[in-house]
């Protein structure tokens, strides 16, 4: 039996993911599009076989659909995610889980009160292959002890991070996530500063403590012209560990010989984009949530707004947590 | 509604397989399973709620299955594709389709008596996405014509090759399937050498002329101790193309910097096996055979007969085919 | 003719340039070596028909020695360099110029009231061609306008840095020193900051602003455990170069498929030396100075006690030089 | 004391040489200077001080010349050196020692006749830090026994090597001659074929039996377009081990990820070249020749008309050598 999964927004994500749970999750498939585009919805839904919703809400009420999967615009998130909890569906909603903490927070709350988890974060690099490797080498102390992390995440241009707020929140975030995953660790504080002083202040150099005391220095460069490049290096007592992008071939060719990099986060992340899903179906299915929590969620904006903050101030700003509750007690991460 | 699949063999490659399907091929499921070993069958048919049948015969006439997937021992092979297509099934057989060129023949007459294609080879390599990217840089001319391609296949050490033919029909033969479709091309002829004269003659290296005049150098070395290692270089007039390993991670230690090599073939080639099961899933629901075909296997029996025989005599021996028949007729490769 | 160099010291790194000098620099020959260990310098001497001298006072006063090579312990050097500027001699230092930014600020004086420039400080990567390659693709425009500079800088372990000021000091002096030149900029101010809280502070991550507010991330690790890797990436607004370590071989061995890293910073800069050593000789003997000057080495002594200061103040620190002399007007780097 | 060369032919190689005996070798320094385009001959001469002479005899006897450097066209060489043994004067001949294997065992009888050794052939590649780490790794027993070679060796385009038999003679030479250096072993026969039947037979693909069974595949593409590319990998039992091209930088850029690859053998080869002339200028001071000798250079141009033999005749052809002087007796490479 398949989990009958309703989808909120059919833009480029959420195309993306249909396309997905349609060809590589046999634990689920798509029973319901909503889009506020309908033409786009109907021409998204039709090619598998799924119905188009009125809206938002009468999908996440329908009788046919037993999860969501919101990937819609960031401001709607919370409100859709409160809507889910209350309708009492698990859901997989793209990051962010909200656009400040605090509402982030009234999810956690929300999500406190059910009693249970049923929300996941879409930071799907959790998933990514090369990531996961990389967190085995480091506990299987192949490396020694983590002391440092280099990570670097470029785009070509700005699109979806505009501001020099939104570089933070909207792409140094899956940095911010990340880094406390790989280590098994929570962060502790953050500086964000800018070689480009005024105007979009891009790109940013974060330094991130973590409470064990290791430190994480992040690129993040939204214009940087030459393709979409995430790297990242965890430096331990006795070795390093680094990312290698996914290339299956290389090319020699007009005096150079090397791989090509890619253009687009879907592409680069395709593996970890399949793998969060059916992960995510299966877990649904058994009524848990393994994978990246609401509280992780609330996490990640705590930290996105220090970073902001730190921004402006030019200072290390301190990540200030409400009480983990107890609904999110550490788990093993699978 | 997804293809019920039914299982022969339940070795290493077929509960492979099975796992495949249940997680991540939502066109296909696992019906039912046969293998001699009766309780390996159970073991392996219960975890995704699968019958065992009682004999492969009755898993192939069973009205419970669609279409069929060979796993079995290799001179079982011709036999059951025959009673696959008398059956009116599709069927997705491991290579080799048949032990030799003869019997491989049987099995294409069989299929064009039929009327229909029914049967695809599991020639996996074509489903690689590193192949398929050699491929698709060669076709947009993005190194000119192919003059010449250089492979290597090497295996940790010979347990299934463990005769120097057997290094030919059971590994060379993955070259001899894929070098024809990465240049659109047939093998015209084959010669294969050893450095070591006695014994198990390996490593080989096998030299192949394209109708084109494209000539492939292959090196298949099934004892080469350090891991499984397969390359592969397409020589244009104005660039070459090479295949790159999956290595989602690097690692500094112990005075070296480097990737690790993996030591067996379904790590290596699991996004390959996975795009062709589902791809073969879609198909076989479609009634068509996109795949690598009957014909496909004969004339890689054909070429490896040709290898086996140059390892004796030495020289070039040319590649003779029965006339292609018209259910064959060239076709475009998606 | 050839430059007669007296050569200071003669431990690894003196042994290495003597060697150097006789087998690869036409334009210099070794006349005389000093060292504190009569016998060592007589068996460094001999091979290359080399006197030896009896004090570094005589060697530098002798009339059988043109130009001085200073590889004596860094204590020593100020007053060394300063008796070459009185007898009017070119000489070449391993950095650093001096123990203190003061005591470089005394040699600098030196050299102003002779009138005219002597002294060359050993900052070899300048003449590294990983180095220099990278210069060059940055001013041909190739990556655009720089905005980010990450560098690396690993060794096995601890033995000539061995205090956490040492560390500044005497490793992240290179990087210190580099980034100005590979930019064609200066430092303003930098931060320094371990994960490591007490004892050994190792490894150091270092922010330098330059005046034009290209930000520099820098790594120093000195029990980096794995091998001697210096390694740096330029970001530019259209792309990025990073340094290649010179590796002419790779291995698969073991399940790995790698290359070497080595564990000693001679065999490292080995070209960059021999280069340097080159360029120095014809220097001298044009009477002329192109290489990193007695000003470069006070500036890198101002940043590294600024980086030491920020290791006790935890905050970004100011470099404040003196006025620079005309002596030193910028010149055009070869 | 430095040897007082004299250099016969100031074209682009002899040119080179001159600047790197000049920068690089203290050794030796250029005496002479012939060339049958005398201003070229004084514009290369001059900048290092040495006469020009009138002719390449005048050069040869000249008492201010203690050894010769030949650089001139092919066709002269073994005349030249006969010369130079007649006039007892150690040479470094480029290859090849003469246009045909029996013009060079005229040379070589006549070094025989002379009773000592005096010449030295320019197959620079063993002096090359890659080939030599590569021998080095396979003599130390890192990768087991060695198996198989694969070679490649690629022009942009096919200035010197323009007719099918001058590929064999002019490039592939290089792969003939060092793979008896690295294996320590000798050629017994050669097959060379091409994927160009008419016209240009380019690429071309050679198999080398050497006297252990060991197998080298080697392609020579004299108009490969993209670069020049050298490479080789030593396939043993127990690992592989390959030449890297040095590349001081990587670049990331316009899509592509990778290494700038070199037009030229004089830049790819550069620290060989150097070594080489370092090395012999050492051996011809005390008398001796360490390097490839005239026997080999006679060895691969029988080798040479055995694979041009190959090419029109397209089986395997038998490397027939006279019997090896006594003089040549086998010594330990350095």
């Amino acid at each position: 039996m398949s989990l009958r999964v309703g989808v909120i927004g059919a833009g480029a994500m959420g195309a993306d993911h249909i396309r997905t749970i349609a060809t590589s999750i046999p634990a689920a498939r798509v029973a319901e599009v909503y889009d506020f585009d309908v033409d786009r919805a109907y021409a998204i839904a039709q090619p598998v076989f799924a119905n188009v919703a009125t809206s938002a809400e009468a999908l996440i009420d329908s009788s046919a659909v037993d999860a969501v999967l919101i990937c819609s615009p960031d401001d709607t998130h919370a409100a859709l995610v409160r809507a889910c909890i209350a309708a009492g569906k698990h859901v997989l909603c793209e990051k962010p889980l909200a656009v400040t903490a605090d509402d982030s927070m009234s999810v956690v709350e929300a999500e406190v009160a059910a009693g249970r988890q049923m929300v996941q974060l879409g930071f799907m690099r959790r998933y990514d292959p090369g990531y996961r490797e990389m967190r085995k080498t480091l506990r299987d102390g192949q490396i020694g002890t983590a002391r440092l992390v280099h990570c670097l995440h470029r785009n070509v241009s700005s699109q979806t991070s505009s501001t020099s707020e939104g570089i933070v929140t909207g792409s140094m975030v899956h940095e911010l996530d990340i880094v406390g995953w790989l280590l098994d660790d929570e962060v502790d504080s953050i500086r964000v500063e800018s070689p480009v002083a005024e105007g979009l202040r891009d790109p940013q150099l974060a330094t991130i403590w973590m409470r064990s005391g290791v430190i994480v220095s992040a690129e993040v460069f939204v214009n940087a012209a030459y393709g979409y490049d995430v790297r990242c290096e965890v430096v331990g007592t006795s070795g390093t560990v680094s990312l290698v992008p996914p290339t299956p071939t290389s090319i020699r060719r007009a005096g150079m010989d090397g791989v090509h990099v890619r253009d687009d986060f879907i592409g680069r992340f395709a593996d970890a984009y399949r793998l969060e899903l059916g992960a995510w179906a299966e877990d649904a299915l058994n009524g848990v949530v393994h994978g990246p929590s609401a509280w992780d969620g609330y996490v990640a904006n705590v930290i996105a707004e220090a970073g902001v903050a730190s921004l402006t101030s030019g200072v290390r700003e301190p990540v200030t947590l409400a009480p983990r509750p107890t609904l999110y007690s550490p788990i093993e991460y699978s």
